[in-house]
């Protein structure tokens, strides 16, 4: 038998998964602190409600894992965060704007070559009933604070509005959009020479050159200038705007946005959404403006500096006296430290193995002497020195504080 | 189309949320305090893996959801997390014992009429390599310690052994062991005598009538007696040895406990586990003693008491002066404090009809003339007073605190 994980999916070791769980939780605390609440919903939906038309491109929808339960319903994984979050939307009435976030997995049937994972973790913020400006700044600041807040100072934001794009290419005549903006998200990776090769097979020679021409002045984009006055003056200088950003997903009216971070580029948009004002009307309802992104955590955790904050443990090992390890170990524990005794009834050399190799911060051994004398030593194991301690929870708890 | 989730499955509101996300960073920081780190798997396995001999029993095999991906790979949705623990394991090497514990969903095709969800949380926790009580206790500690640290204190915990439980069948020539230990397993919720007709369809009367005095006399089993007396004195009184519990899982090989929270014994066990020294050796290595727990933690956030810590929010109302609302909401913001105003455009009553509905502690209304004199109200939501303050982030910051 196989012991790996299925195709295009992975396992998180404690190390990894502690980087992972930083990311969620410093996301979660931008989050709640901008007023969204926390919804977590089914990891499976309905395959009707995932393939709906005008939601997820063709692409996206034979991307999706699809199944029937015993009952032959058929189900389908979920592809993102937006489209389960606009579903619990209309299953009941919510005093509006909904302001709410989910972290959680999603699953692609992606191209693994690309280096794309088939089950990963988002972070997804929801704004719906708002068509103003306002709400697009606000998903855009959470967007940067979370960022700021995982140590990444070095980011770029590039925004861009689906109503300019619309509003050229009317203007130009151009009739495939599609392609053309497609072609037109290529530019940074590919430059302007392949791009406008590419152009040709939807528009003429000289509508490409006045597409190239007009991404190239963005500045004059009233509407993504409002955007960029309304964020607080210290996020301006991470946004600029770039009329290149197309973003994959069909869903998108306005405002979209991409985020890079510099030096990583090459993970692609680390943080990435924008405006769907026409998604929701397409299940069926009335029309409601919403406005969003989703965070990859993943590729974030791979990214950041951070460790994930964990407290200093200790393993009591012991010499013939277990009992008292075990002793030690649960009143260290009742103190709130990270603590750990032998379980496998081993050598003092085999206890030490295990505590190294788990890294923990410091080892106390206990034998007859010890505790006959109430007294032993406290191992640092990162630097190797001792220092007497009393055999006590309290007093090795001060001592651990100390450091 | 409907808006429901699929049969079976159900959304999470912020509230409810909240309540589930403390039961998950309570259970958590008891866990890494007893020195377990976290994994994650994926949310499905290889069909194999799942459904392997021996592993779950024909029963649960049924229940598990189960798809082809685009190449034909047959795969399941996890079932629990300790099969997806065990398959980790044995990717590769790791030091022993190793103490890991997962959150996340699991996945069975339940009976909904017997009021269980199909898709639900767990938090598990797992030690493999060791064959001693020493890390049966270390588990059973976890278990209640968790308990107490989600102020649930009036707990019981039933412990037993299939060793015992073997031993007797074996005395009293009993053959159809799982049928007489599934009947046992219900003595808590039918009564002896509804109990002893199931038994006389699997062994006769008089072994039914010496299987029944057995296990009213718990007290004589040297092997439960040795798991108390290793526990840390003030676990003792949760414990106590019951000879009925069974345990639904086919893997479980020594000892076993279920746990239960009075006044809500119809949720059945909340947190249950035990030993599984033959299950890995099943997947074909050698054989690995472990141990270990699931905690169904959406039970168990429907009854604690405990509403996730949210820190006091402000709501920044305005009448004809945004900007300066704007201002004020992203300085609190950076003073860490969790701040909302209106992105919607909408009149001071509707701003005040919101914040209501979505319960922030404080409003603070800002019109022309606080603007001009520097000075608001701040209202307290839930009592309904009003105390003047300084329109500024640090002052309004510091009345928060002073509450």
């Amino acid at each position: 038998m196989e012991f790996q994980t299925p195709k295009g999916t992975r396992d998180f070791l404690p190390d990894e998964m502690a980087k992972r769980r930083a990311v969620f939780d410093a996301c979660r605390a931008v989050f709640e602190k901008y007023g969204f609440g926390e919804v977590d919903t089914p990891a499976f939906e309905s395959l009707e409600l995932l393939t709906a038309k005008g939601s997820l491109g063709d692409e996206a929808v034979k991307d999706i894992y699809r199944f029937e339960d015993k009952s032959q319903r058929k189900l389908g994984l979920r592809y993102d965060l937006t489209v389960p979050m606009v579903r619990l939307f209309l299953s009941q009435k919510f005093p509006r704007p909904v302001k709410w976030y989910s972290i959680g997995k999603v699953w692609r049937y992606e191209d693994i070559a690309k280096g794309r994972w088939r089950e990963f973790s988002q972070c997804d913020v929801e704004i719906i009933g708002s068509p103003l400006p306002e709400a697009d700044v606000e998903v855009l600041a959470v967007a940067i604070e979370c960022l700021l807040a995982l140590g990444l100072k070095d980011i770029e934001v590039r925004i861009n509005s689906r109503k300019i794009m619309d509003a050229m290419a009317e203007k130009l005549g151009i009739t495939r959009r599609e392609e053309v903006f497609r072609a037109l998200d290529k530019l940074d990776k590919r430059g302007e020479r392949e791009v406008k090769k590419e152009l040709l097979a939807f528009c003429s020679s000289e509508q490409a050159d006045k597409v190239l021409a007009f991404i190239k002045s963005p500045s004059k984009q009233e509407e993504l200038e409002r955007i960029i006055a309304l964020l607080p003056g210290e996020y301006r200088k991470y946004v600029r705007p770039d009329l290149s950003i197309a973003r994959g997903l069909d869903y998108y009216t306005g405002f979209v946005f991409e985020t890079f971070v510099k030096g990583f580029e090459n993970l692609g948009s680390v943080v990435s959404g924008g405006r769907y004002d026409r998604l929701i009307e397409k299940y069926g309802g009335e029309p409601v403006p919403a406005t969003g992104f989703g965070l990859g955590s993943d590729r974030l955790a791979e990214i950041v500096n951070i460790s994930g904050v964990r407290n200093p443990s200790v393993f009591i090992a012991n010499v013939d006296a277990p009992a008292k390890a075990r002793e030690l170990c649960y009143a260290l524990r009742a103190l709130n430290v990270a603590a750990e005794t032998d379980v496998m009834g081993r050598s003092i050399s085999k206890q030490f193995d295990y505590a190294g190799r788990k890294g923990v911060s410091y080892v106390v051994v206990i034998g007859e002497k010890e505790v006959k004398s109430g007294k032993a030593m406290l191992r640092d194991m990162a630097t190797g020195k001792e220092k007497p301690v009393a055999l006590d929870a309290r007093a090795i708890a001060a001592s651990l504080r100390e450091r």
